[in-house]
């Protein structure tokens, strides 16, 4: 009777690669006497040699509903799942033993059934398998509250239970502990809880696997973050990094399609490099002439030395040093340089040994590069992604941003509904040193023109001078900026641009980069940077040089402004960080 | 007179700053006398403190073309300009200097003109300005022709020039040679030419960066792939390393696309890692203990040692060994184990010391990872997925997949529209094994259950028993596979599937995980594998363990099957191996 849920119990019995693969995905339906409706629920795909039993249809209903339950819904299912069988019944054409790998179908989720803007109304009445994990258990003495949660949502599925449904003998048993994985099948009726529409009565649960109350970390009681990022194989269970994770992907996907959408293409830096691009930040070297053998020891004597008694290069993997690279720009310059517009996102290293809530030793960057553009294609692109992206999520995942708005940071959904809604401002570093001077306000660092601007600096500028407002702060002083930046015609400033927000501080930096030639040698030369290894930087500016601009957004920091959460190891699935 | 255009010229003048920031994105149209007209078209920016004159719209036109040209297609360009000039007069409310930053536009791009379903056919009589880089440029007695390439698809803009446009002198004066960077302005007339519906009549013509041709090594004459890879970052300029990364781009949108729209979420695994997947493969070691200074010596006693003379790694960043990662897999298995369906896709390492056209030292992975999934739906998913971006790219990078076609492989849009319509075949391990002892084909390697197949073995089977059908190989003997792959019923095989096509063999390798702790455990000591070092992973069956499923793909090997490069090295940016 409980063929197609029992497959996905882990002591699933021998005859387990014979059950329908798609018990694991769909909605499970089934009539006595309706071959049809047996058969494309079930979906049966036959691995084995010898072929399948000719006929599959005579396998037992799993769930023995009457038909004037289905109603007219029933026919619809019928008429769909005909076309099922056809294809089922066409036999491939093979020299040998072998069988059609069946159709993929999308699983059906929690976020399927309430995410919709019906809540689920729109399905009131339908019989529904749920597969996910207790959250809590609730034993009353007539009827049984089971909230599952399968991760596609934060919102649990309450799952009512009395004490004639299947599987309640194991609910008596208090097997149903948080973190339990279960399989529930059940009608979907309307809720008398005010905190959902819909819930499912229950005509039968499963327990797929145990999870030992006296052993399993993740209590109903909240862990502190530090307590969860020991232990970061479990803490995406929790509602908090759930809805981190969801929001991360929804802003990584999002950012794929502001390009995509604008004719930029994606580009994958490479991880392995020679060349640091900023000539500033700690970098890791890779290597294979330290013994990888990850827990016994490394005699220093197992290391290959040159005569002079130095690390041999020339035995290591590369033939030469090799290191993590810290950006991907300048290798996107070169395809922006043949494709004009590009953008990578990949991640970058540095091993500075800043152990603080703002500083990842691994972390993901998007790092678009556009030709053809100055500074002011460079910030009204800046400008642009982060209001999509945001406008994403504020759409997309509102019932993550109301989690975030209750439990994380109160008014998130403001401070990100400006970002999409305000222009934002811009001007000169000079101008912002001018504001900061003349305004009343006593800041711990100096201002003064050369000096770069500190975090309070910057957060006086958008939260107090343009009320909120991000703000684009552009053409800094050249001694503190990067080497490839574009020299302004005053000499002294370059081309360069920071875009500032709220409460968060930077989240971009940008400039336009120098293309011509003759301004980047004798920059290079100035800073004493060897010109040889940027022989091939600077054949971009010796044929078919273009001006070109870009910028650099970290994802994790992006993640951190988009969640309010306030530890930047908190906004990425596995931190990397000194110790 | 050439205001806008000049703002891009590498030696743009004092004024830069104040010029049109859409001169580089956006099409160029001025009329003498028309404020609107002229304000919308020059989208002045003004960065520079004290605030900018009050009457911008005084400045020259650039382009004087008498109305009666333009006809009515002006007023429709006029009347969108309106709003744009009302938005641009809308003061921003401020406490201090600083001005709104500008709208983004995507910038016009030759296949925006081209691309469409009329080949640029609706767009006749449009004045446009198309920047890229000079392909080709013959001068003949009468009319120039110059092909012009801005890497947004394959096709130049052929743009015909006779001695009256401006800019002819320099071209006169063999200036634009292959690869120098221009601006062209010109009417949108209909070819005469078999090659293109469309060209471009031009009206002006600007240089923007010069290519000496005697030094300049992407000339027309085809260069060899070896000698490309080493200018790696001038070879995106060719035709075939510009249509590899569009279709590099492509796949990789669709396959977030494939995901997204299928409810998975993209989970970021970490690059840096202490575990290794399969306990096979060499890793890279990352550290800090050896120098970062790349162009300077490492003497060998700079790196700190304990007592025993052994690597210190208590004083390593990490504070122990640390590598780059070969598979997000088990990281995967964690948030599936959360969220139920995710999917990785980043960067991995093998360290492995072979110099073959299929290996990279670094290279894409997606690694998809399915809960309550059993290995049919596995099947099933890899199947979906891979019909799903090759679809895609057929679809949207046609062009490009002709080139190939026609170039690269003959033949290699009809092996991919079989991958699309053809049925995919499975047979188990043991059938593939009496399949190939009873074919009359000699092979290299011996056939025999337990051997692992060999790529002549794979062939045969896609290429002869199945004539040109994708085939899934599943349940192998678990001596071949391994550690976390699910045990079969039969206790010999696990349950693993290798996904195989024509022509390239192993596309997608994948298989049920096992689920069952005390399986699980006894596999670790039957290997010899420390179970100490795999609690986390444990953990995952210890509590709420759930039957799942997942696959990996090599993206470089999915790029080589469609586009037909025959050397991997030449389907990533930068390749990265030994030496």
């Amino acid at each position: 009777m409980m063929a197609a849920a029992a497959s996905l119990a882990p002591a699933a019995s021998s005859s387990l690669l014979r059950r329908p693969r798609s018990a694991a995905r769909l909605l499970l339906l089934r009539l006595p006497g309706n071959p049809i409706a047996a058969d494309a629920n079930s979906r049966t795909i036959r691995p084995n040699h010898p072929p399948p039993p000719p006929q599959p249809f005579g396998r037992p209903p799993a769930v023995d509903l009457s038909a004037d339950v289905l109603g007219s819904r029933w026919r619809r299912f019928c008429s769909a799942a005909v076309s099922a069988d056809a294809e089922a019944r066409e036999k491939v054409a093979t020299t040998e033993a072998g069988e059609k790998v069946r159709e993929f179908r999308k699983r059906l989720r929690i976020a399927d059934v309430k995410g919709g803007p019906d809540e689920g109304m729109d399905r009131l009445g339908e019989v529904l398998v749920v597969r996910g994990w207790v959250r809590t258990c609730r034993v009353q003495s007539t009827v049984t509250f089971i909230e599952i949660n399968d991760g596609s949502c934060l919102s649990n599925m309450q799952c009512v239970m009395s004490s004639d449904a299947e599987g309640y003998d194991q609910v008596e048993s208090g097997f149903f502990t948080t973190g339990t994985s279960v399989l529930i099948e059940g009608t979907v009726v309307s809720s008398q809880g005010s905190k959902q529409k819909v819930e499912l009565k229950v005509a039968r649960l499963i327990l797929i696997g145990k999870s030992d109350p006296s052993a399993y970390p993740i209590q109903k009681k909240r862990a502190t973050r530090e307590f969860l990022r020991t232990i970061a194989h479990l803490r995406p269970r929790t509602n908090t990094f759930g809805a981190v994770t969801r929001v991360r992907n929804a802003l990584a996907y999002a950012t794929h399609k502001f390009f995509q959408e604008n004719g930029f293409v994606w580009i994958s830096s490479p991880i392995i490099t020679a060349s640091d691009c900023e000539g500033a930040g700690e970098q890791f070297c890779v290597t294979t002439l330290i013994s990888n053998a990850g827990e016994s020891d490394c005699p220093l004597n197992s290391i290959p030395t040159t005569k002079e008694g130095n690390v041999d290069w020339s035995q290591d993997f590369f033939g030469k040093p090799a290191f993590l690279t810290v950006s991907g720009q300048l290798n996107a310059e070169t395809y922006a340089s043949a494709l004009s517009d590009v953008y990578t996102f990949g991640p970058t290293f540095r091993a500075e040994n800043s152990n603080t809530s703002r500083h990842l030793a691994e972390f993901w960057m998007i790092e678009p590069e556009l030709a053809f553009a100055d500074l002011n294609d460079d910030m009204a692109c800046a400008t642009a992604y982060l209001q999509y992206v945001v406008k994403y999520i504020l759409e997309n995942c509102k019932e993550d941003m109301d989690f975030f708005n209750m439990w994380i940071e109160k008014g998130i959904i403001n401070r990100l509904k400006d970002v999409v809604e305000k222009d934002f401002i811009q001007l000169t570093y000079s101008d912002a040193v001018e504001l900061l001077l003349k305004s009343k306000k006593k800041f711990e660092f100096p201002v003064k023109w050369g000096f770069d601007l500190q975090s309070e600096h910057e957060r006086y500028i958008t939260e107090i001078a343009f009320g909120g407002r991000p703000v684009i702060i552009r053409d800094y002083p050249k001694e503190i900026k990067a080497f490839y930046m574009r020299q302004n015609d005053d000499g002294k400033t370059v081309a360069a641009m920071d875009l500032l927000v709220p409460r968060v501080g930077e989240l971009i930096g940008g400039s336009q980069r120098e293309e011509r030639l003759d301004y980047l040698e004798s920059r290079l030369d100035e800073l004493k940077l060897n010109k040889d290894s940027y022989w091939w930087y600077l054949d971009l500016r010796r044929f078919g040089s273009v001006p070109h601009a870009g910028f650099g957004l970290g994802f994790e920091r992006l993640v951190q402004f988009a969640t309010g959460v306030e530890n930047i190891r908190d906004a990425i699935p596995f931190p990397r960080s000194p110790g």
